[in-house]
Order: structure tokens, then sequence, then C-alpha cells
């Protein structure tokens, strides 16, 4: 189980089967760094292309079509002391007839303090004041290489993840992809200082990271949409639009994890869903929206 | 500021203009019972036809159209032992491939123990043994009378309340509705003992209640939407379908409500929701879904 | 089977369970007008309050819950030489990010002339100079009462029918509508002297109209959506958000109209629909959209 | 201005930058063959994995980036006597509470005659007996190669085209795409003998085809969604889901065809397609739905 340090020199804004940076082991560690959304890396510079650029693929040597890639997010944490937003809600987030009294977009600039953990709005300067809210750092778009040759943008998500902008995908998280190209073809990118439900503005805190993630191989068995567990809950992840739909894949794939893993039927799933599930809204901006079906796990240890 | 005692005789499945069975002032408090979903009272006894009846309607003597009616939840307290849910998640919250997999649905059987703040499924008998929850009591429908003579049924909500099917409406949390006619004319039912996010088993734990609750009036300030506050937050609610319409409207509504009530201008508001907004799922069961935009109030202390 | 002329009085704006105008008998048919969308009469004379104000409700002896009514449109000839529309597409019709750039609403003149059945653009003065189309005079409005005490918004539509903005509503079309209350309590209205599909400006042209209907009960037999028949086809209309639900609606009403009425099994219905099948697009304006699910009857000669 | 005659030998399942198999220039015509949806060819061999595989990609020499591209569908033939079609309609297209009353899915035969023009289902053994419609030939799925490197996969469209599914696509028909990389590189297949709107079964009656196109290159114009134009009309399509947003795609798109290429301001071009405009459901199965906006030209003869 070795832990690689790699330095990405290029980037992609597609996730598909591209040729792997690196080739790792199930158990293996790896240290790297993401550039920002905008593609500025640690220094603020414009190192590559704007729109989620991804550092990766990363070869997972053991993993095939039909396991599931295990990915446990060990570090998120920013690497510079700048973050960008958006600071105008996006059209299709308000009442239509709202749209026209939305002012112009323009970038606001945010200080980043690891020590303190804290984010502070620098400008543009408004009725905010020195707004300060709390780090949670996040990543906004990673998953792994689509099935069938597809290469998919970096703007939007689907079964492999992606642009799935979930607040939830924090350090100490361990992610789960359907595997559906021989190495699994794992990119990590997108990071956020924090970010709200929903990425309203269509931008979390958009800031360069470095990230440590490990990798596992669950063989032979497959999920269908990514999945995802934290220290209180598990939870599954649904992107396409509209919220519905995006809702619809979330419900049924924890469905299914309840009723593969948990041993529940049917009926005793729906009977602990329906009293005791959480939704969380990942993204209502990018071409797919994001929703997140969550259970605790204490209501998990069933008789 | 009279408190009265009201033992309704009669129950509303639309929400309309009916008569007012008790008139009371702003600064009032009424503490009255509901029937459950299906109309069974504290005894358990079939008292009306089932359909989220309503107790009420209420009327408030200063309010009049274009006012804001305020209603305090002060106790909304579970009348019997016995509660009961549906047993299968709707056809409408899953992937339409695997509504054939859904088993036929059941009524389940809650016992429900105010002293533990606890509901305990008994039957049927499932794979979840004796699940027990805590309580967490609410109305899932509440509301006043809408506009231009239209009676809206109990199933549905819109912009006069109804059954939004929230499980943020606990006591505790004050909830505001616009007024579109004299009177207000507010009606309170539909209690659930505890109930997930999104309702997606079609019900809560459906049971008989005592609900207090006090009014005021806004006067002269008009909502285009229900609100909602508690202790941490602030919140609208939307209510349509799909939830992408819901979300327009409550998010909407907060922002509205940022830029009139907390001297931000729209891209203050955009900047602070951007990275601290919260949704919450009401229902995504009923004719129209309910979507919840809510900020926390410890980030309106602005400047 | 009489003829009565009935000259209304009053209108409603919802569509509920009213005071019976006149009552009539299977069979019979009423002549009578209808205001336009705005409540002007034939004389251009404000009569009563905007939103589509419906003449009626019609009681119908015979009709009684769990019936279908069949209401045979015989003639819709607007009443006046002037007609009215939106001069904008609707924020919901266009991209979010386009509705900036929607000039301000207007209202349009239109001169309609029955003799030559052309409608002709007066004001605003525009490139289009004089358009002149087609007159296809149809009701954008009418229904029956809902259930359950509901007095549903003339803005809207649902199973009751209402405000579909449906084209193909024209004069020789016969439509069905189920039976909730008794008498059925029919209501016509919000005639359009044209309107494109979508009714994506808020409006056909609005005008008055003359109207005659004959009516039927089909006693003992239910349907669960409006429907319609003409020359070359019949069609059920769905109405929900969004207009995917729409669809659900307007397909699975007709599926189980040939299931009930043609003799066809699921899959013998699901092998026509599937090459054959057509589908009008009603409004896609009002709070309920509309989609119309169409097969020819010439397909349905079946063996 | 040169005539290929081309066969191809490899298939695409994903529309992205592939190696073109045919390098033209505009004004050439190219006659070519393409398998059905399932990958058989003209004699009914699997040739090729199933899922709408392609013939190309075509790569038009003067085409470069913010170019349109015209294709116009000279000829599109059935080449073989069978085709085959889905037997029952999708759960997406029916009430969600329906799905469970839906027959399992099977493949079904048609017989297609070319010079009767006529289809005939042939198996299984139903209520339709031996169904006869009319042939009207058309590609469901075809486009250019989308931009930033995505290969997108033939089950699904976009801006690029792709899988639309739209039975207005026949020969005598020009398509208009945009151009996103050097040389466009089109894609053309997924013919269907027969289409009914929406492709409710999930197909036509899928066959392989000879077709035979003819390209052009608009320089330095650029549209967003593609675009078809035949002998009555001109129209736009826009591909996603929900369907509402598909319409706001193909909407906007004529709006602003309107307004650059027929002189009509936003007011105009609202009142012509008020009153005029129609729309055709493409379809409503695939992952992206897909609306088509549609207005006659006669209209557009303006002042």
């Amino acid at each position: 189980m070795a832990t690689y340090q790699f330095q990405p020199t290029l980037y992609h804004t597609v996730i598909g089967s591209h040729e792997p940076v690196l080739r790792i082991r199930d158990g293996d560690s790896v240290i790297t760094t993401t550039v920002d959304a905008l593609g500025k890396d640690a220094g603020d510079i414009q190192v590559t292309s704007p729109g989620n650029p991804q550092t990766g693929p990363f070869y997972v040597e053991e993993a095939e079509p039909g396991d599931t890639l295990v990915v446990q997010l060990d570090r998120i944490t920013p690497s510079r002391p700048m973050g960008y937003t958006g600071s105008v809600v996006a059209a299709n987030v308000v009442d239509p007839v709202y749209v026209r009294e939305l002012p112009e977009r323009k970038l606001a600039e945010w200080r980043v303090d690891n020590e303190r953990g804290t984010a502070t709005l620098i400008k543009p300067e408004t009725k905010l004041g020195n707004l300060t809210i709390r780090l949670a750092p996040m990543l906004g778009c990673f998953g792994v290489a689509p099935p069938g040759g597809q290469a998919i943008s970096t703007a939007t998500s689907a079964e492999h993840g992606g642009n799935m902008d979930y607040r939830g995908f924090v350090a100490g998280v361990t992610a789960y992809f359907p595997v559906f190209v021989p190495g699994a073809l794992l990119y990590v990118g997108d990071g956020h200082a924090a970010q709200g439900d929903g990425e309203i503005v269509g931008t979390g805190i958009e800031i360069s990271m470095e990230v440590q993630f490990t990798v596992r191989v669950i063989k032979g068995k497959g999920i269908r949409w990514p999945r995802g567990e934290n220290a209180e809950s598990i939870f599954a992840v649904g992107n396409a639009r509209p919220l519905d739909q995006a809702t619809q894949h979330a419900t049924t794939e924890v469905l299914r994890w309840l009723e593969e893993d948990y041993g529940l039927d049917a009926t005793s799933a729906s009977l602990l869903l329906g009293q005791c599930v959480e939704y969380d809204l990942g993204n209502i901006f990018d071409p797919a929206y994001t929703m997140v079906c969550k259970i605790r796990k204490a209501l998990l240890r069933v008789s």
C-alpha cells in the first residue's frame, strides 16, 4: 500500500478514457493537487483552460467493469489564500419573471484562511461587509470514466459522478463509483473552500487544493449511481434534470443498497426511509442537477 | 390577548372561504385539536371523511387582504398512542422502471409515546423489528383561504400553504402566510408524530393532535409564499411541480425577504445565499411538491 | 331535446359547485354567449372581472358522479370585430438567460372578420405589417365542477378541464368530461379567435363568442381526464407541470381508452401508439401545462 | 461538387472527434448506408454493437468552429424488408401508478414494402391484425461532433444533434447544425421506416437505410441548436429534460432566428409565434427529450 506524490502537468475538462497519469493499486494513496474551476493553480496562475479542469486520470490496477471503486477522501486543503465566487443567483434558480431583476454577474473574491478555518468576502463591497464563514473544503467535480467511449464534460454529471457540486464530499467521506472501464480512471478537481446547497450562484468558493485520497476496489459488485459514506450516514447521489428525476435516481439507489447490503426487503426499506430519510440538494445549476438521498447509519443496526 | 379552547365538530378537506368556527384577534391564542389524515380522532374513531381534514377556519379580526398572518406554533402534541404510515415508497419517487418492484401498499402502525418522545413500529412485522425513532410532531397541512373564491383540496399546496408536509413545521416555529381574504381564515390539521424528508411513503406518522397556536397580523405588508422562522433560521416555502419550480419560488421569496427586510441588495443577497443557503425537501409526494429555502439568522446580522 | 337560449348575467372565475344558471337534459342544446378573458362582452364593454370568466354552470339532469358528460361544440363564433393578444412570449417559455432580452408586455389588437374568416393585426405597429391569419375559433377554458367541494381557478386546469388552452377545441369537436358532482355543472368561456400551439404569449386572440353546444350523458362510465373527438381523431388531454407529467396523463388516458372501448390489450395499444400517436401542445403558459395525446380513428378499425 | 459513394466498415456509438472516414467539400453529396439501431445491416446481419451505431464521421473541409453545417437530406430509403419496434410504451411515458400494468417488452417485427410505401405488423399476433401504416423514412440520430473533446452517447442528444428521434427529419428536409470542431464531423444513422410522435415505445420501425445527403457550409454564422427546414416550415430543435426545457431551447432558437435572419424584433417575433407557432414532439423516451418549434414560411414574407 504505497502513497504516491503526483504533480499534474495537464488537466482534462472532459471525463473519459484518457491516458492514465499514474497507475496505482487497491489500498494505495495519492497526494496531489487540483487547480480551481477557472484553471488557476496555487499561485493563482492560469495554467490550463477553464471549466473544472481535472487532475488524472488515475488507473487502479484491480478495477474492472462491474466492480465498485472506493475513494476515501483523506484530505482536501485549500492551497492558496484567495477564492472566487459568482455574485448573482443563476437565472434558472429563481422565478422566470424575477430574472429581469437580477444584477450583472461579477466575480467576487474571498480570502481563505486555513488556520482560522474561515473564508472572508473581500470584494465587491456589499452590504455584507466582510462576511466571514466557516471553511468546509470539498470536491465539486470528481468521478470515473463513463462507459462506451463517452467523454463527458466536467460541466455536468451522470452515473460516473462528475460535476455533482455536492457539499457533502468533504475530507473524511468515502465515495463509491461504478467502474465502467478497466482501471476505473479516476479524476479529481473543482475544489470549493465552501459552498451553499444547490451551488445557486454557479460556484462554490473556487480554489486550488491539495488533495489526498486512498482507493480500494470492491470486486464483482456493481452500483448504478455514486454513493458515499460519512461518520453518521450513507447516501446515494442522483444526477439528472429535473430535480424530480435526480431524486428518483438517488432514492432508488438507496433502496437497492438497503436491500442488497442491509438485508431489508422493499417494505422494510420503505418504512425506514419513509420516516427517517434525509435529502440534500447538491447542485441546481449545472446541466444535470444533483440530489442526495441519505440515511443515518444508527438506524441500520437492524435486528 | 385571550386564549380560546376550541373543540371542532366539523372538518374541511378543501381550504376556502368557509364559515369561520371562531373569531379571534391579533395576539390571541387557540388551543384546539386536529384529527389525523384519515379523519380519526384522539380515540381512534372515524369522525369525518379522510383526506387531511382541517380544523377551522379561524377568522382573525384585523387581517385583510395584503396583510401577513403570523402563526406561532406553540404546541403540537400527539393525542393518542397510535399512528399510521404508508409502507411503500410512492411510485413517483423512484425510477419508473423500479415501480414494478414495489410491493403492495399497506397501512403500518406505530406506537407513539409522548413521555419517552418515541415512535415504535408495531406492525407489519418486518426486518426492522421494533424500530424506534424520535418524535418530532409537526403539522403537515395548514394555511389560509386562497384568493378569488378558490377552494383548494387539502391534498395539495400553493401560495396559501396547505399540504406542504414539511417536517420543519414543529412547535416553536413561527409561520407566515399571505392574507387573501378578510379574516385570513386559518386552518390547521394533518398532524405527523414524525416524518422523513419528502414524505416519500405518502404519509408521516399520521396522528391526532392537540395544537396550540397564537396569531398576529402584520398590517399592510404582503408576502407571496409561506414563510417560517425558528431559533436558528428563516425560511420560505415554495409549492409546485417539478421540484425545480418549487425551488424557484422558495429561493425568490427568500431573495425578496432579504431585500425588503434585511437591507440587502440583490448582489449581497446572492453572495450570502450562494455560499450559505440550505434547502430542505418538504414533500415529493403530493400534487404540488414542496421545497424550503433557508438561511441562518446568525448570518443576517449584517453591517 | 330542447334548445335553450341563455344570456348570462354573471360569470365565474373559479370552477366549482356554484348555483346552476340553467337546468338542461341529456340531448338538449344551449345557445349562449361568453365574454373574453378580460371580462369584456360583444360590445367590448367590461361587464365582469378579468380572468377567463365563465358562463354557467349548466346543470345536466341525468349526470351523476361516475358518469361521463359529452359536450358537442356545435358553434363557436366571435361576436365582435376586435380581439386582444399579448405581445411578448412568456418568461417560462424561453431560456432563463433569454428573459432579460424580452421587451415589455403590451396588449395587441386584432381585427376579426367572420365573413372572410381572418384576423388581422392592427396594433402595435410592427415589422409584421397587417399580418393576417385564418380564424380558428376555440374555447380556451371550459369544463365541469371538480370533486370534493373544490373551486378551481379559471387560470389553471386539471382532471375537470378548465383552462387547457388547446386549440383543438373548435366547433365540430366533441369533448368528454368526468362527472364529479350531481348535474356535472358545465362552464364555458375564454374564447380565442385563433391561437398558436402552447399559447406562448399567454393569450390567444381573446374575444367574446356566441357558443352553441349539446350535452349528452354516458351513464355509469367514468373517465379520468378530459377527452375529445373530431372527424379524424380521438384524443385525451393531460393537465399538469412539467409537460412530462401532462404527457403521462394524456398517454395513460388514451391507453385506457383503447383498452376499454376498442378491444385492444396493452401490447396492441402500445404497438399502435408507438408508430402512429400524435401529440399536440395545448398550453405551456398556465399554472398547469396541457398536452394532448391523439390517435387517428382510421387506425382503430381493428380486426 | 462531387458525389461520393461511401460504404462504412465501422460504426460509432458515441458522437465525438473520431477519425474521419471521408473528407468532402461544401456542395458535395454522399451516398452511403446505415445499419439499424441494433447494429444490423441490409441483410439483417449483426455487423456492429447495438445502440444507434453511426456511419461517419464525414469531414467537411470548409467547416470551422462558429460556422453552420447545412445537411440536405436527399434520400432516406429502407434497405431491407424487415424492421423492428418495441412493443410496450416506456415506463416514463405513462403515469407512475400505471407502470405496473405494462406488459413485458418484446421485439415486434414489421414488413417494410418500399414500392407500396407501407409497413405491416407481422408479429407478435395482436388484436391489431396486420396493421399497415404509411412509410415515412427518417433519421433518428444524426449530428456533428460536440465541442471540447466531448464524446456523447448516441443514446442521447444535445446542441450537436444526436438521438433526437424527430419524425420530421425525412428526405427533402434540410438540417442545420452548429459547427464545433474543424470539419464539423458529421454522423448519420438510426433510420426509422416510420415513427410516432415521442418515440414512446422507445423505437421507430428500426431499419437499415440507404442515405444520400448534400452538405454546405455557412461561414462565420453560428447557431446554438439544430435547425431544419422543409417545404412549408422552418423549425428549431431543443434537446433536454424535462420537456419544458427542451421547449425553451427550441422556442428561444426560433426567436433568435426570426430576429437575426427575418428582420423581426422581439415583439414582432412574439406576436407572430404567439398565434401561429406549432410544436412537434420529437422523443420523450431518450435521456434528453426533444421538442421542435416550427413556423410556416408563408407567414415569414414580412413587409
